[in-house]
C-alpha cells in the first residue's frame, strides 16, 4: 500500500471513474456499495474535495444520508462485470458483496470500508451536502436525466486518505 | 491557440488555480473579473463540468446570478500582482481591468470574455447553481470561513471550450 497525493492522480482517476468505480458507504442505516461514473475533484473551502452524487431512489441514499463519510475505490483491473452488477442491482434486493465476491477492508480514516481490490482508494469525510433543486437546473438541459424526478444529492467529501493497493 | 482536452489538463490547472486564476463574467448586470483559488473538475450529468464558488458579498455575485456562462483563465506566467489586486479590490470601487492593465478577448462559445494573457482558458455554460445552505455544512468545520455568513453559491458549468494561448 502506498499513499498518493490526490492532486497527482485526480485526472487519472476521473478517466477511470467514467468506466465505473465503487462508492461504498457504511452508517447506522447499513452498508452498501454502488457503481458511480460521475465525480469531481478540486479544492473548495481550502481543502481537497471529492464530490459524488446519489439519486434519492437509490438504496445507498438512506445510508449515506445517515453517514459521516464515504469511500471511492477505482479498480485498476477489469471489474466491468462487478461494476455493471453493482450499478444495476439494488442492495435492497441482493447482497452485492456476496453476488460479486467483493470483500471490504477497513477504512484507515473513516467508518466506511473500501473495496478490497487492486486499485486506488479515496477516503472522504462528508463536509457538505446539497439536494439538487431542479428549479436551478437549466431548463433545456438533457431531459433524459431525471424522468422519475429522482434528483441527485451532491456529497462533498474532504479527502482524508488517498492510496493504492496491489 | 490550441484546443486541449480538459481532462488532460484539469489536474495541472487545479494546482495552478490554487495560486490564483481569473473568473470572468459578463451579463446584463455588467462585466467583472475576480480571483479564485478554489474550483473543481469532473464529470457530472455525463458532461465535463467545472465548478466555481462566489460569495454573496462579491460584486461578481449579482453579475453571475444574471449570467448564462463564465470563463476561467489560468495564467501561465507570474500574475501574482494582478491576482492579488483582483482578489482584494471590488469591481464596485475600481476598474480592475484598467488598474491591472488587463485586456479581454471574446469568448469562442460563451458571452463572457476571457482574460487576454498567456495561459489556459475554460469557457463554461452554467448548467446548475446552488446557494450554500449552512444547515448542511458540517458544524465543526473551519469557523473562520464564514464569519460574515456570506456563504458561497456554487456554479456548475459545462466546459464548452478549453484552450491555451501564448
Amino acid at each position: 500500500m502506498r499513499d498518493v497525493e490526490y492532486m497527482h492522480v485526480a485526472e487519472d482517476s476521473m478517466n477511470k471513474i467514467k468506466e465505473g468505480a465503487f462508492l461504498t458507504v457504511k452508517s447506522a442505516k447499513g452498508l452498501n456499495t454502488m457503481t458511480i461514473g460521475w465525480a469531481s475533484f478540486g479544492v473548495i473551502w481550502g481543502k481537497p474535495i471529492m464530490m459524488v452524487a446519489v439519486r434519492s431512489s437509490r438504496h445507498t441514499f438512506a445510508i449515506i444520508e445517515a453517514a459521516e463519510d464515504f469511500t471511492v475505490t477505482v479498480p485498476a483491473g477489469d471489474m466491468r462485470r462487478q461494476t455493471a452488477y453493482c450499478g444495476s442491482k439494488s442492495g435492497r434486493d441482493v447482497d452485492k458483496f456476496a453476488q460479486c465476491n467483493l470483500q471490504t477492508s477497513e477504512g484507515r480514516r473513516v467508518v466506511s470500508p473500501i473495496i478490497k481490490t487492486e486499485g486506488r482508494h479515496y477516503e472522504c469525510a462528508i463536509i457538505y451536502k446539497s439536494a439538487m433543486n431542479p428549479t436551478h437546473f437549466r431548463k433545456d438541459y438533457d431531459p433524459s436525466l431525471y424522468p422519475k424526478k429522482d434528483y441527485h444529492t451532491l456529497y462533498f467529501g474532504e479527502i482524508l486518505a488517498c492510496y493504492e493497493t496491489d
